[in-house]
């Protein structure tokens, strides 16, 4: 306990690792994690945190390094969260779903000093040259001989004073894959993750009592800042290291959950399992990536799971706006309901302004439910900017707002509604990919004339990406043969599900290929193109 | 919609006001305020709230000019709650239950230029000298003719640009009784009401479901920031002119009533009434002022009130502590709840620093829940200081903590609990009583030699103050002498509850007054002190 404080009686920099010491006074014996067998309280929470920071410290890192982990929903990967921070350093949670050339990228271009790696995921890493970076591997035993575990040994078990200046600066910094393929650092800062943390947690009601299970990765968007705003309401972690629906229904009841978050592609074979059932407590799920259809809106209704649509982007710490359900909804039919809840619907409490649609003068659209503009956001929640990306970083804040690229109408009630995406980002199972880095791939393979990848429908995924090909004259190709070809050099997730062969690709006057046009193919009969 | 805006495009001024336009934009038709047979949605409660705002800047005031309001728990007031700070002013809304003089002395000392009056309070305002504030009153008819509707009128619906800088700007001024009887300026600023409102909300579990009954005055650290809270959380707000047991119990029902605060004093008439039965829905009520006893617990239970124990003073924007329940008290008996329930606990989430528990020295004292100390503070939600006095407001501030002068013991598990005040505060029924003051005004009767007024305890109302008085020699004078004497001068509730005439006082060697002694007489049996 410090004795005297620097600085304004009144201020305190706003971090979200205050709100784990808060829960190491105040509920030291209250389980906080639950990973199969193991369990931490709050107590041990903050002990290994402790550790890991004072480990981090003693290695000679700096303020402001960034160390990296590449780890699924593990309590290692949460407690990197607070330790990271609390250390002076910057998080970087990479996607467990990347190939290893990417992880690579990431590594080099954070300049990363350490990366903390999952035993499952060490071979994304093994053919990278990785000197100037220490690597400790987690072997999630939670027991001495992990080397994970034996770092944290070595650290002390006592809080050690805060070295955070200013509640601006970062905390973490999120790769997303953007229209170039290259992956961009989203910066987020301490206040801004505290303010999303206590947002996130009121807009899906939580508290004290909640006992939130870890489906959505915690490597994305710091996973929506749930890994601190459970935390804030000093709820229980539950974490899984697979999402597999058959476990998520035993965990459900045995561990009385309350919460967790999935797109449809987590949600839709969890509602169709074999031992789907109405819980005798209610669940409450919020759904992002892509909105609920009413035949699963109408399963959860069944299973007595209360859906809440969410939408945001990595720019944003995860949720920016939230479909708040309205009275006047109540009467509507299953269909009704389920377009009225595919909206991206409006701020949460903590995003600090309404979130606009605007042409590309950046006057508001009209609120007609059919003009079309980008949606633009600004705020606390609202992104630093892209790590080393002054370009992008101006491009994105154009005009004061930051802007989503995405294409949304904007209804007479204030809701708004994606209908299309500017960029040419597919979005599969919550997973960004970039239609430009698959096309890149495909245009490498020699058969290969032209390629345009756009978003196809999936009833689990949402969208998926299919690859238009026109080959070169004389040369074949099979269609198995394109996807194998991408998934040996880019994440098996984001090789197209289908390829079709052309002879040419439809193109503008300028030459310029018309992906708009594919897409309406693929898309034809579907009412919403993304959500 | 403001087309551009200014400064970072990720940071956004904290205020309590963005949480009203954001429910007018997203729930314009829901109920924000019920007072009697009136009905404010969002969208009016906003549209009311500009004219205000609107009709203040045309009035002429500058940023950071101060607007009194002297009202009971009315609309107007929770307006003013939003208006008042977005014209850019200072809300000082001040006790009802003061005397004129008082109410003359913070008009003067915070050089108010305008005072909103309710009509049953003007009689406070007529005697004094009002030459330079302009006074409106409110007969709180909600309908023309009336003084505070025929203002709003002349103001305009539409909303202005926010003329908010620095977050760290002083929203209210809420007056306060201190040691030396006059009352000092408490400045709150927006990012500490923001927070706070954003705490005492999730200390109370609430969300938009919530209806929250005013029982606790608005006028009282600006309703312990429940007036931005319960709109934070989209609440509705249920108003009371008055505070009366059966209405309280019809309410209940009528409305749907979900929270409400209350010091005991308002607490035990209510569970003792007449119409008290058992609730078909949960109530949560914060306690504070002092605790609840067994013997209130119990009735709780049987009436289905969920109690919470919160702590906190003018300084600390109310609500800085709660006694969130722990797990190992769902086992004892009543009386032993009542003990746990007594102590002030510890920070609630917004609060930013564990509360210490500190020696004269600003060392630690032992958490044994036996070794007494003082009570400090700090973080966003302790004041900016007292307004106009930077000698108090450093004296609060020595060593970097707010000083609460409330003495406690620090149990083996965190929480404190207070057993002895330090300054000479009595707190009746939530309401300060500097006992100096009270003293002061009795030395003035001719026959009093010298005075010392204790608490003494009340069941009714915590605390009471009591008189002992030495005479004058060959002097006479009764006890009703004293208290009407005292009425006249002072507001009614501080006149003494009881007069002891004594030869002498008891004094130290130096010839001071130990009060101490006369507390030890009154509080003889009585486990808990104050509360």
């Amino acid at each position: 306990m410090e004795q005297e404080q620097q600085g304004k009686v009144y201020r305190s920099e706003l971090t979200p690792v205050s709100f784990l010491r808060r829960n190491a006074y105040m509920f030291p014996d209250k389980v906080a994690i639950v990973h199969g067998d193991r369990r931490y309280t709050y107590q041990q929470f903050e002990e290994r945190v402790n550790r890991l920071s004072s480990r981090l410290r003693d290695a000679g890192l700096r303020k402001h390094d960034r160390v990296a982990f590449l780890a699924p929903n593990i309590p290692q990967l949460l407690e990197a969260h607070f330790a990271v921070p609390d250390a002076g350093c910057v998080l970087v949670p990479m996607n467990t779903r990347l190939g290893s050339d990417e992880v690579g990228y990431i590594l080099e271009h954070s300049g990363a000093k350490m990366l903390f790696v999952d035993a499952e995921l060490e071979k994304l890493v093994e053919p990278l040259d990785t000197s100037g970076i220490e690597v400790v591997r987690i072997d999630d035993t939670g027991e001495s001989g992990d080397p994970y575990e034996d770092y944290l040994a070595e650290g002390s078990p006592e809080t050690l004073p805060s070295v955070l200046e200013d509640e601006e600066e970062t905390i973490a910094i999120n790769y997303t894959s953007g229209t170039t393929g290259k992956p961009k650092g989203v910066m987020y800062s301490h206040r801004g993750a505290y303010l999303n943390a206590l947002g996130v947690a009121l807009a899906l009601n939580m508290n004290s009592d909640s006992v939130f299970l870890w489906v959505l990765p915690m490597f994305h968007c710091c996973g929506w800042c749930y890994t601190w705003g459970v935390t804030a309401i000093a709820g229980t972690h539950v974490c899984l290291r697979k999402v597999e629906p058959g476990r998520m229904w035993e965990l459900f009841e045995s561990e009385g959950i309350t919460h967790y978050c999935g797109a449809p592609t987590v949600q839709i074979p969890l509602v169709n399992h074999e031992n789907a059932h109405e819980l005798d407590h209610q669940v409450i799920t919020a759904i992002g990536g892509s909105p609920a259809g009413p035949a699963l809106l109408e399963k959860f209704q069944n299973l007595n799971i209360q859906p809440i649509h969410l939408y945001g982007l990595t720019e944003t710490y995860g949720p920016d706006t939230i479909c708040a359900w309205r009275e006047e909804w109540d009467e509507l039919s299953i269909e009704e309901k389920a377009q009225k809840l595919a909206r991206q619907g409006q701020s949460h409490v903590t995003t600090s302004n309404i979130v606009r649609v605007v042409d590309e003068n950046m006057n508001d659209v009209p609120r007609d439910g059919e003009t079309m503009g980008e949606i633009v956001t600004r705020g606390n929640t609202v992104m630093k900017g892209y790590f080393e990306d002054e370009e992008e970083t101006e491009k994105s804040f154009e005009g004061g707002w930051f802007h989503t690229e995405d294409i949304a109408v904007w209804h007479p009630d204030g809701y708004v509604e994606i209908r299309d995406r500017d960029k040419d980002v597919i979005i599969s199972g919550g997973e960004n990919i970039s239609s430009v880095e698959v096309e890149q791939t495909i245009e490498k393979h020699q058969a290969v004339m032209e390629v345009a990848v756009v978003s196809t429908p999936d009833e689990q995924w949402g969208e998926r990406p299919k690859a238009y090909v026109a080959l070169k004259e004389g040369e074949e190709a099979t269609e198995e043969e394109i996807i194998d070809f991408c998934k040996e050099r880019i994440a098996r997730f984001k090789a197209p599900a289908g390829v079709e062969f052309v002879d040419e690709l439809p193109k503008t006057s300028t030459g310029k290929i018309q992906k708009y046009e594919l897409r309406e193919q693929e898309w034809e009969g579907q009412e919403r193109r993304v959500g």
